[in-house]
């Protein structure tokens, strides 16, 4: 199978959004009067964002969830993707799955497939994606003021959970392990709660590295701190991380550190004004996705973490860095 | 160098066009009332599109050339790009040149980095571009209609010559294989050409893969063939392959083999109707960009060459395809 006939069969279908799909030197696309067009593209890379032996639909479906879950993070609306793929071979046994896997979550949103590129290499997907906003409604990570809430999205955990036992530094039994592994490799990009939540929240962002780090690209952007309430903040621990813990498998510590800085959980971490928390329960039931209120944003820089009583936690939390 | 020191010294810039630029979950463009965004994805990797050692000053221009060519074949103007890069490590003394080479020809056609992803991994290099074309204007590959002619932008072959060379198949002299590798690894996009075009190519492609086997997209799209006519089409040799040829080094055949098939040369192939000669050559002017007019489409299906006798010839020139 060429490279032509590997796009033809694989990655060419009609588009209803588009001007023009694949199959010429550019894509076209025309975001409607009054839209701005949010843009994000992210790399996956094996052994850094996934296993070799991974399964390739759950890798279509990922490789897809984590742009739209920048848009999300952006208020914005999916539109389209361009997909870049570098494969060792052209295998059919892999690409039908993957493409499968992409495909179906981009139907779900709606998100059209309109044009990228194929090559031989080590494996690497490259997809960037286009959503729309309208004209300055975009959520930033900048818009965070003194005294607004902050809020995080579903639950934290589990893909870390995932990845420990992936690793081996955690046993699970099997059932527990393919539950937690689904979040880790087939993550749920908040899009619906994103676009909702335009008009409520003055900043978002996504915790695809650890929640404490990707709120600190808030608070940065921002000019401002925080202080979170961990005893709160626990209660955001997914599922499978929660009976792994109720049962032994890891300790509290272990479990505090899957909330506050495990990494691929795909929720949005966003900050909202005091006045507004009628609206972001609106905006949550909306979307049908659950939030929770954790901390507020504060003058004084820095993230602080504290306990029921009020008293700092001092233990450090490390997040995600591809060259650290 | 972590990952986000390594994006803030390396990539990120103030943006002019852009409403939001590198360092949040999207960028937010706005394409002007009217305009459509033409969008292409790219993917270079060692070994396919670069070799190990090549400048890596060289390999940043080209990365944002060869994007630029997909917008050129389209007539659209250069807007912004995002950048995803993987990297086996963060080593300065390669970031440093790859990104000045990169931005200086982003500075060259006012296309600005807008957003990307950096993780480590096999080298490779994935640029997405965005362009605007006024609406219904941009130059398809569908386009070509019987009788327009063809025609060729610049010259061809070189590129092949450098590639030739350093695989060890041609033997040149220092300064003419610095001199074919600048065709090779520093591409001109033909930006201004195509952009003259819109309105009067009938369509439009950059040649990338080879003469012949990008020409066949546009007679597949237009559901129409070709005629060329090798005679005139070789004189579109690049000049280090015609002194290589004049000086014996390659044969009359390898010549001819590079102008049809060479590769790499991110020239434009377009086709207009007979009577829009004087505005292809007033486009050619403006743009200061040479064209040959070499062949005519045809209703009869197949691309035919023909000699100055108007005899078949019917030797085999096969393009490049990554996984053949």
């Amino acid at each position: 199978m060429g490279e032509f006939d590997l796009i033809a069969r694989y990655f060419t279908r009609p588009t209803a959004k588009a001007v023009l799909g694949v199959g010429d030197d550019c894509a076209l696309l025309q975001p409607a009067a009054g839209m701005q067009l949010a843009i994000s593209s992210d790399m996956l890379v094996e052994g850094q964002h996934f296993f070799a032996n991974v399964d390739p639909g759950a890798l279509g479906h990922k490789a897809l969830a984590v742009n739209l879950s920048d848009l999300a993070a952006c208020g914005a609306k999916p539109l389209a993707f361009t997909l870049a793929l570098a494969l060792p071979r052209a295998d059919e046994a892999w690409l039908a799955p993957f493409s499968r896997g992409l495909l179906a979550l981009a139907d779900a949103h709606g998100c059209e497939l309109v044009g990228g590129d194929t090559t031989q290499g080590p494996l690497n997907i490259c997809i960037t994606v286009f959503g729309e906003v309208p004209q300055g409604q975009a959520l930033l990570r900048s818009g965070a003021q003194e005294g607004d809430d902050l809020y995080v999205s579903g639950t934290l955990g589990d893909a870390r959970l995932a990845l420990e036992t992936m690793r081996g530094t955690v046993v699970l039994p099997a059932a527990l392990l393919e539950q937690a592994k689904s979040r880790l490799e087939q993550p749920t990009p908040r899009v619906a709660l994103g676009q909702a939540l335009r008009g409520v929240a003055s900043a978002a962002i996504d915790v695809s590295d650890g929640l404490l780090g990707d709120l600190q690209h808030i608070l940065r952007a921002s000019g401002a701190g925080a202080t979170i309430d961990a005893s709160i903040a626990i209660n955001l621990i997914a599922a499978c991380a929660h009976t792994s813990w109720a049962t032994g498998i890891i300790s509290f510590e272990q479990q505090l550190e899957y909330v506050l800085a495990g990494g691929d959980d795909y929720e949005l971490a966003f900050t909202a004004p005091v006045s507004a928390r009628n609206a972001v329960l609106a905006a949550s039931q909306q979307a049908q996705t659950p939030v929770t209120r954790i901390g507020s944003i504060e003058k004084e820089p820095g993230l602080r973490l504290v306990d029921t009583q009020g008293q700092a936690l001092t233990r450090h939390f490390s997040s995600f860095d591809h060259f650290a």
